[in-house]
């Protein structure tokens, strides 16, 4: 198994590490899109958060994750089902460059075909997926055909197949993680606002960060056992934390006052949609549930909303950063109100 | 079996609701075109409607869904009819991104091919279709060659096969249900004209109606069970109704005179063909027999218009609210005269 | 076997009606264009005038439709023919969408290269359509190497296939009526050229013929073998017309000051090489036939006239409505000298 | 077999008829390039030449058209040769649109490759042409890669096929005929400096040409067999005309006088590279054989010329027609001289 | 086995023999990409270095290049290990224009799949280059997709399959070494910086050394063994040192000021991302090793950072020359600070 | 076999005939490449010299033309030696166009695969053209990969194949001689370079000249084996020119003057790289064993220089004949000094 750099070693980046955990924590949050130059750390950060990732329940021998009592109709025929209940790592698939289209959504087991004449679905990375994360290196990389099939399964939670013969729909509910850059390209908007939260990385500027930055990273990469166990006490006390914000958010109480101030706020800054307004609703609360509280505040709401709204926002002649700016501006008036 | 949200839970965007009510009443309408951004309810919408849709008479093995006592040709040598007449729900195929033309059409039957040596033909998503709805969410994303192709069968009701050594043609009538951004790409002309009625939706504009909708999508997804448990009343009233509208719309009387101010309001706004008169008429029937009455009056007319004309008329520099506004403007003078 | 609306019940297209009619009288005539838009009418009067057509002597079990007498060179190894003459609708041959170039000129029959080893030709479309009629709906949105062999196959009557290590040609005459709409992409000259005539449809602009129209196409839509019937007469009467016209024409009379006038026109006009002049010939003979007259007049060619040439024409910057007028204009000179 | 329309009933277009009968005379001129509209009879001349052609010596049994006494090396486990000397018409091979490239060159014979496990070559459309036409109609409509593949055949008389595991090599040495149409894209001049003569076909202006033209084709049309047998003793002299040429051009006499004319010729016009020499020698010569005189004189090179080199001269903002002049203008400079 | 051109024989070229020395020493330099004009001697220097580089410690049979001890876990089914470890040449695969995707990441087993039913993995170039080097002559000429695989392996250091029904992944960590050419292209900014050291080479511009060049090329290609013997004392030496430098560089000692001088240098000329950063320190390490030094210092620095840098600055309307002076330019700023 | 035009008979056209006979002196050359119009003769002056190159050495049924007593590896399990040196043309192996990639460089034995499911390679023209000559007949059409893969042979010697599961290197070295049109397309700077050797030929400008061109070919064409008969003797001189230099030529003084010579007069030029001097070193010697010589001198330099050096200069916006103009001054400006 592949040794990973410690999430909790890494050096500043708040925003990206609070977008991760809050996605941990509610998976129904549509996703993270995390925007930043190579090199700039983002995929440490994806590995890094999935080590440590609550297990999962899952039945013993079933190739879709499915839950214990309440197995897929696409198992039968596919999995050799033990039946008995078991425990897993949540699964972290990895989208590598190159996966062809029938490895992503599961295509004919030709093993099965030509041995015994039988037409069987072989399960794709979809399947893997289902209850954990997906990420996705490089979204601009992706030809836009599997980048739409993907972001159209990420919010239905089922991969439907019709191809060479199959009729297959399976649950595929999964994090989807993405990383881009966009000097490579612009995503396009419709895309954009299938991502639940988005995050920009950017190399730090200050001359301490990067020494340290530097100086961990070659101790990893020189000693990577040692440098694990050395952050292995600031690991699990993260993993505890997603275990009990998990535990707690459904009691999180969000009152109508927030609720309605998270409207007004997309109605100020021109979200389109309302995906934006649920993703306020979800993240704040999941927030809350992180931090231990009871009840979803104005606060939260101020602290999610950038991440939230940033890429949701009709584009003028404007850059990221004023999205941002507009966001923080409208939150100004909105309290002054 | 996947639980959806109830139709009618679904806040504001009464045209849409009214225009998939009128196609699920007469099914020769040409189908529902709707505009509108992504995460506006577009699919929410339809497959609360496919919820709610009468069963189907049908041959017990066919899968065609041919009526029974009338088998098509095609079924010979495909279904293993029992030829026992039974009930099934209406079917509502989705059409996944990644459909390849041969499971949409059908295919060569490669099992059967390779196992005994036979030439026979596996039915694909449009005999499936057959007699229920067939959904195309994002239409922009299909390419033009299966968008063409769809169109074709949907209006001629038949699907000709002519491929890989097989010559098949079997009914194949539904109701096309496309959404579309109009952002991503226009549609031709020539493809809109070919959907009955066309509706857009927004996002809501009223503080209320959007907390509402955050608020009953949330508690939805939280429990979903329960969430359609509170709506289960509301939505068995509205299955009544169609099935009441279906039973009494041949006996609906369609005046000279309304026949008559259709075809003048459609020269009126310049829309070209005939399609544009006989889906008001027949809208206009399906919306009397919703209501409960014998005759269509101008009233139903007036109402109709817009869904029925809009995409139709011949597009200037102007907007779609240009068209809406254009066919009110025509309606008031008709009026007047 | 799908009920066709009844080609005596379209409303006016009165040109249209004829141009079909004289290409069922004189099937070398070289086939109809019919532009318009979609909802005009066109595949209706096509499909309502295949089901007028006298019935053809062929050989039963011939897959080429050859004369009793004369079967073809390719018919052997392929057909099981009973030798027996026999009698068969003339067969008119729809080219779907998405029919794939295997299927429209033939290819290697796989099913017996795989059982028996042998390598034997699967007939394809142009073989089915062969002393038939051959309709292309939306002729645009054929691929320009599909037209090309359509075409050239037209006018040679002739299908040569050389293709995966087979080596074939059969006879392949059939009238090609096509349908096209100048809004989705001009056709090339050269492909309009090889159609014989050409005829424009629109929508009718009496309200009267609007409202009937309507009136008409729901009327069959809710019964269409009541509709049918009502109509049958008309179009037995219309099936009578045709046969007499096909037996009479061999004995119709072209005086050569006719064919000089129909020559004169020509250069006129300006229409580039000879197929104009033959076509005028040939129309205003099947028109004579279809009238019961023994002879050609100057009346014959001055209605012909339009339909043969407007599609040869040397276009400028002038649209099809200046074509016929440059005719009509070209027409009354010559008349007045 | 088919009946084609009689070589000697074709009226007017003088030129086209003896590039072809020079062409016919001496194969090695380099094949007839023959420019025009659709409809101007460029096809029917080609194929009424074809069954004019003295018949072949060939070994019975050979598919490379092998002459008797010389088989080539790739008939070796390919033909079943009788070894017999015997007589078939001129092989006159149409590459049909659509053939594909293993078709046209010649590939892995399937059929022995699966049955007996051998591989073996399957000759195509190029073995067949060996010492015969090979006719391409619309040459423009041909793919660049196609095209270059059949000049670079002609020019060496010589196919290489190096594909799919076969390396053979077999003669074909055959006559190119192309015809196009120069409003459908020019050719490259590399291409056309391959063909040995270009002429240009054009509608008649004369109308009493015009009427014959209409008459001939319809009289033609309507009872095929009775008009052949009206033209056959003209057809008959023909024939007879080619092969006593062909017997007689080995000993006729070129003075070296008309040989330096023909190089004065070139250079004043400013033909590019010496096949347009070449060609006027070689024509010149077939035009001294076909009209039974002895040696080649001034006259024939005057006649020849404009055919030889019209396609080979550089092109400015000129058109065809000026290239025609400028060749002229050479010829009556020289004559001065 | 091929001879080749000794590494100690190139004429100049100071800097590309350094970075590959440096390269060399340590693997995780990520790689070096020269720069230069065909002819410049590039690939001779790549496959010179390579013929010096210290055998490696392998598993005897492991097709991945595993160490002893380690096996990956992609072995079990496709080597056949004899479990002993053994020594080999460290590889230098060599990507061949013309590779295709499947012999570079592995495929399925053909032959296995065929003969015994076995769906196995068929090992690529990137496992066979595991623990090595990838040589990739003329980067601009692979396609894109292509090259971002193997960047992206490169990077991570495993090889992740998902084809044809396969999910593998296994070591792949080796030095990446690319040359191109900038006249035929551009490199993406992203790609170059997944690259360690950069240079650049060109002709030599000393009348001698150019003779020299001559001479030596021209000795080796008429009596290679000769002049390689020539040679050896040298090469043998430089192989040395290599393996001193590799058991020493563990120890050396990076100052803290020697590492914040460098992100300062970094932060100053502009580079994105801490890639340079993390590059300087490493290359600056291997420097110190090489020459035999026990602790990094500012003069390593200087020496190094053209080669880290220069290829990772934003450039603007700045050529390559420009770069390295700006580099200059910060580096004696720093100086002087 | 194929008769072909005798060398000796070509008129004019002395720096192509030198060039060739260069190459075949020394084959590490680097090939020659000839510009010129279609028509100009290239072609018969390739397959001319082929005819007279001294035979090879071989292993008798060794198919990579290994050399006696040093078989390559890849021999193993392809060929079936007879382990016996004997005697063969040198390959003069033609690339025709449509040859496939697997023809090219080789590909997996379907035949072995198929009937003894062995994974044997068919080895390719590559490995046919080992030891002997490459010609690429219009190397504008190749398409540019296919190119690229050819000068990376060319160069290295060895094909490297990675494809279809195979892994195989064998040696491919052979003289590769190009001609292209310079209208139909430039070739990339890059490219050329790969060429030895560059030369043009052009139609003669003297009347004389010309007309004799003519006669012979005509000539030639209609008697061969006559006109072979009448240059046999010619042509053996020059056979016997190229063997007597071939064993001289190792043994050939390069005085160092003339080399310094040679470098002053590549940078005086401005020629990238130090493939100029290599080849102005190598074809002096080659020109100097030709004539019989025992050293190299500057007059063998001026006379090489045009052709090894016009297309390696940078271009601006100069033609070929400024290229030429430029060595030229180059020349005398030396000499001068």
């Amino acid at each position: 198994m592949r040794v990973v750099f410690p999430f909790s070693a890494i050096v500043a980046q708040d925003e990206m590490k609070l977008a991760l955990l809050l996605a941990a924590v509610d998976r129904t949050l549509g996703g993270v899109m995390v925007f930043g130059d190579r090199g700039s750390g983002k995929t440490t950060a994806v590995r890094g958060l999935a080590a440590l990732l609550p297990p999962l329940k899952v039945i013993a021998g079933c190739r879709f994750n499915c839950e214990p009592g309440t197995p897929c109709e696409a198992c039968v025929g596919v999995c050799r089902h033990t039946g008995k209940a078991g425990e897993a790592p949540a699964p972290v698939v990895d989208l590598p460059l190159g996966a062809t289209e029938d490895r992503v959504v599961g295509a004919l087991d030709l093993e099965r075909a030509l041995t015994l004449g039988e037409k069987a679905f072989e399960p794709g990375l979809l399947a893997r997926a289902n209850r954990g994360f997906l990420y996705i290196d490089e979204v601009n990389l992706l030809e836009d055909h599997l980048v739409d099939l993907l972001l159209d399964v990420a919010q239905s939670g089922e991969n439907v197949v019709e191809r060479e013969g199959l009729s297959i729909r399976h649950p595929a509910r999964f994090v989807l993680v993405g990383s881009g850059n966009p000097e490579e390209g612009e995503l396009r908007p419709q895309l954009l606002d299938r991502f639940g939260l988005s995050v920009e990385v950017t190399t730090p500027d200050r001359l301490a960060d990067r020494v340290e930055v530097v100086k961990r990273r070659d101790a990893f990469d020189r000693d990577p056992a040692a440098f694990v166990e050395l952050w292995k006490a600031k690991d699990t006390a993260v993993r505890r934390r997603i275990k009990a914000a998990q535990g707690r958010i459904g009691d999180i109480v969000v009152p109508d006052a927030v609720l309605e101030q998270g409207s007004r706020l997309c109605m100020a800054v021109g979200a389109d949609g309302l995906r934006g307004e649920l993703t306020l609703l979800r993240a704040s609360r999941a927030l809350a549930a992180l931090e231990g509280r009871e009840a979803v505040t104005d606060a939260d709401l101020r602290k999610i909303a950038p991440m939230a709204l940033r890429h949701r926002l009709r584009r003028g002649p404007l850059d990221e950063q004023a999205s941002t700016a507009r966001i923080d501006r409208a939150l100004d008036e909105l309290k002054a109100a």
